[in-house]
């Protein structure tokens, strides 16, 4: 790796749609230089316009120095684009043949030791990096849409990366103001996107049986649980529903809703092993806060959550 | 029915832990007289320390004119408790022989007419109102934890309920200050705990099978797709990865993944009917905003949400 994470100045992105461009605006306002590339003839239009909209947003977000959308420049083909990167994020379309190839042209392009990630979804590494020369500096950096807001990106290389090449990532990520989550193992969709996919699924099972319309969806979030998920996990916020007890009282006394067709989800088995794991966890996660605190914690947040968003009864709508 | 929905003074909350509980406290903040009742010796005592422990959120929320945590009462028997409601909620333990027995007898106690409603987060009503004299009046009022703070209560009645109870309901909560989804058909589970049972199943396929931890899954949504959820739904949302092209290029682009192991969940066939669904549904949920608009909301409320929850990069944390 030649450039420490930390020092890292000039960035090339290539895939400039929905995310590619979103990344050109993060690492724009984080104060880079971006190279970014698309085939697209409409592409240095589309990404000018994209990044033009979210420039409000992220100067309310907080600009780093210097950060200017002046620093974005098009190059005329990938080879240009890759020449001086000392980082490539690819967010090409989500199809597995076309990855493999493009992160091969990608690798022969980009100067030794440059670490490569991909924005994909959900392929594994191991599934993309097949045709690459040097897969060892190929890795996933997945990002949520978008990616100029969301804080989270999951990391995780494939059976031919490097663990060096995991570890810059993370670090190189964390040093642009990205939320790191760095996966031991390969899983098809990662982690958030298999919670979420897993939700987006049953969501779309209910609208082909004309079991809920889009709009109830969306309600039923909003005004339910999606408030909670804003600042605490689905796990923490389980336990708070334990009372007194806890992660261990809430297994205990739902435990057989898992068995219930409350989704077409089958459960695990809830056995002793996986109880006691996920009290395990929760406590971890608690990291000393009591029930007391937690409970103090969601409602601060929920009402903060409430007014940001301009809810609270009695408060004038955003 | 008694008494016209916004006209309600008196209700009765029947059970009284973390859930029963939490309805107290927001019927006593949103300034009813309530009476509750719980079998269990401690009752009352968790009871007052639970509404304490609110006491401070509610005011922030704001109060009711009148409101005050003095103006609740603990009953001696079921029958005192019901004597003299005007609406009765459900809140014991999800056990469904329990429950029908229990509904039968405050069904009992409770003045002809009057609408009780459970809170179980997914018995179908029509399983529940097996054993009581008057079925017409039973119903399901799910709310989500904790209920003096989260807005939504599904509403749905069994086979044997009455339309004018539903309705009844749906305007009694609304004018408690609830944002309400009432229900056509009966589902197991409703709507947002199949959303949120999905995901939690999932998240219990990843701790079983030492896939992700419990603070990863939680991290994964608090610093990924929870924060968007908190105002914006899951439909409306992966509307705008599709770009300027909206769900419907967003189906097209990422309907393949439908088809990879990204949960354990199988998804439903994207047929053409499933598709103009959704598109259609978005397009309604949209309400004439254009994507660009809905990017902006979007952005905006991401911002909000992370500076009400003190994350935003450069500013101390809450």
């Amino acid at each position: 790796m030649n450039t420490p994470p930390s020092d890292v100045s000039r960035v090339t992105c290539v895939g400039a749609g929905v995310i590619g461009g979103g990344w050109v605006a993060h690492f724009l306002a984080r104060g880079y230089d971006v190279t970014a590339w698309d085939p697209a003839p409409d592409a240095p239009e589309k990404l000018r316009r994209l990044v033009d909209a979210a420039w409000p947003s992220l100067t309310r977000l907080g600009l780093a120095e210097g950060a200017s959308p002046d620093r974005l420049r098009f190059a005329a083909t990938l080879e240009e684009a890759c020449a001086e990167a000392q980082f490539v994020q690819e967010s090409a379309p989500e199809k597995l043949e076309l990855k493999r190839g493009l992160l091969a042209e990608l690798d022969a392009a980009t100067p030794e030791g440059v670490v490569i990630a991909s924005s994909t979804s959900g392929y594994p590494m191991t599934d993309m990096q097949t045709e690459a020369a040097h897969p060892e500096r190929l890795l996933v950096g997945h990002p949520f849409n978008p990616p100029y807001l969301i804080p989270l990106v999951e990391v995780v290389g494939g059976e031919r990366t490097d663990r060096s090449a995991v570890e810059w990532a993370s670090r190189f990520y964390e040093a642009a103001g990205k939320s790191v989550i760095t996966m031991e193992r390969e899983l098809p969709g990662f982690i958030a996107n298999r919670l979420q996919e897993a939700l987006w699924r049953e969501a779309l099972h209910m609208v082909a049986n004309g079991e809920a319309t889009v709009q109830e969806i969306d309600d039923s979030i909003t005004e339910g649980p999606g408030l909670r998920w804003a600042f605490m996990g689905p796990c923490l916020t389980f336990a708070l529903a334990g009372g007194e007890g806890g992660m261990g009282h809430m297994l205990d006394h739902f435990g057989p809703s898992l068995k219930s067709p409350w989704t077409r989800l089958e459960a695990p088995e809830l056995d002793r092993a996986l109880r006691d794991a996920m009290v395990a966890g929760c406590e971890e996660a608690a990291a000393g806060r009591s029930i007391a605190d937690l409970v103090a914690e969601r409602d601060r947040g929920v009402i903060d959550v409430l007014r940001a968003t301009g809810r609270l009864p009695g408060e004038a709508s955003a």
